[in-house]
């Protein structure tokens, strides 16, 4: 075999069924990657669907790379619908030229992800496009998942009282990325906090029954995250800037490359907006989470209907905060 | 708004919001494209799952384009394994630079092609990349649909004496994107045959009941795909040149070109091997549909256990046919 992806690795040939059988496959534990496959769906429950396209760059990155994100993203997308995740699709995209080694290591990171996250991958399928009309690798997962019987995250089920909560520290991936990208480095490391959510909300489920609705604050950071569901839910929401966990490596990147890390992409936390009298106790109870050290709650919904959202900032002003406007950190995920 | 795709597209903040409000989710009917949806799924029968992604140049073609192939791929891969499709999703890979006017062109061929099916696309993903960095614009479809209870179409199913049947004429779609792209016109046009075949499909099962497997022979034709049926049930198939469909045009360009139409890809076009005292008469009902006119009987299933494929050929002689090697034509889907 070559040791660099040639245009005939897309031909439906010879080519391809070889790169499918020899590289592809056996990283998910298989002897080929179907086009399409059966799955089991247990009985009770709703079935949920869910896709996205992943192209970060660069591929590989501190904490991370873009096959870890391309499970985790997807993951998450059904896990904040509260459904379990049942088996994944992904589609590949690879330019020519590729180093067969760099794929080798994106299909082994999404197939120890799809592990952690107790998800499989069942179906595939790979396109080649010439030298200079990609970059490198784009990946496209879907997922399909199963939501409890009665169980309706909704933002239209926010109520005056609600508590907002975050899983942990943000603005993590988006500064991961944009120190690799423009070669910073960082005393610790600054890395990416990509990870799959489903197992801290399972634990959230179990925990509490006033959970109303759970987001991953990936493009365009917590803050466009809270904007979507105050306007969503037609309520206000307060977020106090001093209760949001940041690293400090962050903050300091932050302010170094003039970001602001609540609109700064995040992969591996989730907001959720829960009934105030349970959120102290949930919160405690994410604690024990590896992915929840740093739960906090971080504001209130309020009576107002307006869609507003204000941020309580650390100076002891406030501001409106709104959706990112513009592109501040492209290709992110 | 903006003519043209801007980095901020692809955001997830206000741009990225208006672009899915205001282009993307109205061509679907939709006030939004959600990131992940919930869908029904119908007692009785198996879910199965498929993915793949669309990276075809040029994006609009004669007979068709990238939204039409995007769904029609999709469908058809469920359609192969008997499975009724239920619903779509679409993941868009956007070049900055790209003009709204196509994007608003190939959702809205998307949305038609969904109608023609028969199927809803219910959840979404925009992403843009740097120009230079993508070529206009690629698609990814994942599709879920419904085996019915007790349906098993597999190549292991095959015994000698089964027939093997072709929907339509071969080659059309390869041939269409060829003469496009090296700026060939052909009087009368050479069309692409891309259609969705799941209502075909359906019509079938209803027909015959010794249907053993159907594929759709799109990269690598109806060669590698008759050789990969052959390997994968361990029997040697017999086809006869002679009477595998191709239209007059086709046969033409292929000389022209130096092409072989048993290699070039299908995009409405199945083939099927079924038991062989039913294909005369399921070849008949084929013909009552607008996609089966053509069909025909184009082969055997021998004895042999060896997974070879000879074809008999016009010439009276026979040759040897393999999967396709190398790369005849570059993203053709």
């Amino acid at each position: 075999m070559a040791d660099k992806i040639l245009m005939g690795h897309g031909s439906g040939g010879r080519m391809m069924h070889r790169l499918v059988r020899d590289l592809i496959a056996p990283a998910f534990g298989m002897t080929t990657l179907a086009d399409a496959a059966l799955f089991d769906f247990p009985a009770g429950g709703r079935p949920a669907v869910t896709t996205d396209s992943y192209v970060v760059s660069p591929i590989f990155f501190p904490g991370g790379d873009i096959g870890e994100l391309a499970v985790c993203g997807t993951v998450n997308d059904l896990a904040m619908m509260g459904a379990r995740p049942l088996c994944l699709t992904a589609g590949f995209i690879l330019e020519e030229g590729l180093l067969l080694e760099d794929l080798k290591r994106v299909v082994s990171s999404m197939a120890e992800t799809a592990r952690r996250a107790g998800v499989s991958i069942v179906a595939g399928d790979t396109k080649v496009v010439d030298r200079g009309k990609c970059d490198a690798i784009f990946i496209n997962t879907a997922g399909v998942g199963v939501v409890p019987e009665g169980l309706d995250l909704s933002p239209e089920r926010i109520l005056a009282g609600d508590a907002v909560i975050v899983s942990g520290p943000c603005g993590s991936h988006g500064i991961a990325i944009m120190a690799e990208r423009n070669g910073l480095s960082f005393d610790p490391p600054l890395v990416s906090d990509t990870a799959p959510l489903n197992g801290l909300v399972e634990l959230m489920l179990e925990q509490a029954e006033g959970i109303r609705v759970l987001r991953d604050p990936t493009r365009g950071g917590l803050a466009t995250t809270i904007k979507e569901i105050a306007v969503e839910g037609s309520r206000r929401i307060v977020l106090e800037e001093k209760s949001v966990p940041v690293l400090p490596g962050v903050q300091g990147a932050c302010g170094l490359l003039g970001l602001d890390p609540l609109y700064v992409a995040n992969e591996g936390v989730l907001l959720g907006i829960v009934d105030g009298a349970e959120a102290e106790s949930l919160v405690q109870a994410m604690h024990s989470h590896p992915l929840g050290g740093s739960a906090a709650v971080v504001g209130l919904v309020g009576e107002e209907e307006d869609g507003k959202v204000i941020l309580s900032t650390i100076a002891g002003g406030t501001r409106l905060l709104d959706m990112l406007t513009g592109e501040q950190l492209p290709r992110i995920c």
